[in-house]
């Protein structure tokens, strides 16, 4: 998670390179960054200055390999993340907590109007974790019965995406303290505690997908249960321990166990005027960079509903660093 | 497995109860069955006496579920085997190893002119198994790169259908034996053994899917490691133990494990058809009925190549149990 500290730096790099490349000034939510655009280079025909613009995780690819031919540069194995990364001029990538940003067209997407910058930034990454794989998988049509499994960043974009298409929705979770926030809040048609083994009994076969947001390792056997005739399991969290199942819990029912990996630049753009078309907001802490390190002690703590978006712009953060102003 | 002496026994039971139902005469193989039509009941409009037909592994099913409306009866909770199995009428369900089999016509499909009965009757089983995922995960495009895990019964019949829907075959095996076996008498493109780490590491992401008919635990990661974007990794060998592999090993990718189970009585007709029009005929040892136990020895050791046929009619096993001839 890095020191606020080391991501300050961007600063004075991001300014040190903008020809042909768009600076877009910037807010952020824990790196997928919302701003304005400052500067473009002369070969930048998607945005121009003054456009609200949004970028991801991702600022790099190959653009040759199969992926990125597919336009899904987010499964490039060359892709180059917006912080913590090198850049193709030996250069570091910073992130967005920073007064400018430079970024390459292609991996800015317009924040189109209708949808507030702290309301999409949560979209560039959690929401399009979720958008993702179900466009990709067929799994779009009103009707359908989803279960989302885990209700933190992501799960709660899962709910909020799932319900804006129509989707009976179902939250499984490990215990029932979450059930008030998933029906009442957030408009869940069901709660599913893991452990009740007679309500897991009678929801058996009756998903077509669940959506498992669950970064620690856990079962899989009771939740490919739920899953009726050619349903799929589609893993969003990172586990480090192998997950297990028995053949036949897939072969019985022609079910898969998936997975995905945010989204593309292409389907960011999508999802944003999707949630403008459908009201969709999502649920965010607004705070100033001087509560940052105060921020990521809470997300260390899982206090947060559901993400915090900061206020980059508001916080005056060149002033405090004694950075140039460029 | 069973033995040969208690499913003689169907020969008295399958004459009981033909009213409104096919009565086909019987070739087999290991109860996939092929025979000619000797009886039709008044409600019968799909097939005539006379006609040749087969019979896959299963003769019964709701007809309610959303499996079965889907007509794919094979995942209907309540589908009925054609053989150790209890009809609607609570009688047990004897299999093929008989003179006469009695089958409803839903599970009764045409053979078509110009594939012999003991070439069609593999395909019941072991081919419409490979067959059906291909077609249900929209792998049948020429040009499709697929791995064949395993050379057995099922496998080699993985290889004859890939090829002759133009894909790209390559055979993965755990060691060098059956190369010649997959290359040069299967047609299969390539041959990887799963511990040459380097012809391993070189065919990393390169394939569309894998057809997995290992029965025993192996290691997923391996596998997956060579399928390639939105590559699918469909298990068809029921192997008791959990198999397992971590998360971004599907994620990064957008990989599924999946399997699927032998296949409808739609999808056998069809492939069928699909082995008329391409000339595709499977391997198979034609044995009678006296050598059933030695045959049945040699399964156990692998020793067929691929499938035994058993020609009932041309073993005069009526006249050997002292069944009444009906």
């Amino acid at each position: 998670m890095g020191s606020l500290a080391s991501e300050r730096t961007v600063v004075g790099w991001a300014a040190r390179d903008a020809t042909g490349h768009l600076s877009p000034y910037t807010y952020t939510v824990r790196h997928e960054v919302v701003g304005e655009v400052v500067e473009v280079g002369p070969e930048v025909s998607k945005h121009r200055v003054g456009d609200v613009v949004g970028v991801g995780v991702i600022v790099g690819c190959c653009r040759e390999c199969r992926p990125c031919k597919a336009n899904v540069e987010q499964y490039c194995n060359k892709r180059i993340w917006s912080y913590n990364d090198v850049y193709t001029d030996g250069q570091p990538t910073q992130g967005g907590f920073a007064s400018t940003m430079v970024v390459d067209q292609k991996f800015v997407v317009p924040i189109p109007a209708g949808l507030a910058p702290e309301q999409a930034a949560p979209l560039l990454c959690a929401g399009v974790t979720v958008y993702s794989p179900l466009k990709h998988f067929g799994l779009t049509a009103p009707g359908l019965r989803g279960g989302i499994l885990g209700l933190g960043g992501v799960g709660h974009m899962g709910v909020k995406v799932a319900k804006a298409m129509g989707h009976h929705v179902t939250v499984i979770s490990s215990s029932s303290r979450k059930r008030a926030e998933a029906m009442d809040e957030l408009g869940a048609d069901a709660y599913l505690v893991s452990s009740d083994a007679e309500a897991m009994a009678a929801a058996a076969d009756s998903l077509d997908y669940i959506i498992d947001t669950v970064p620690v390792h856990h079962p899989l056997e009771p939740y490919l249960a739920l899953l009726r005739l050619d349903g799929k399991h589609v893993l969003l969290g990172v586990v480090g321990e192998p997950l297990s199942f028995v053949a036949p819990m897939v072969m019985l029912g022609r079910k898969a166990v998936t997975g995905s990996f945010i989204g593309s630049v292409d389907e960011t753009a999508e999802l944003l005027r999707f949630c403008v078309d459908k009201g969709l907001t999502s649920q965010i802490e607004v705070v100033k960079m001087g509560y940052v390190n105060e921020a990521l002690e809470r997300l260390e703590r899982n206090d947060v509903r559901y993400r915090f978006v900061v206020d980059v712009v508001g916080s005056n953060i060149e002033e405090a660093a004694g950075a140039p102003a460029n």
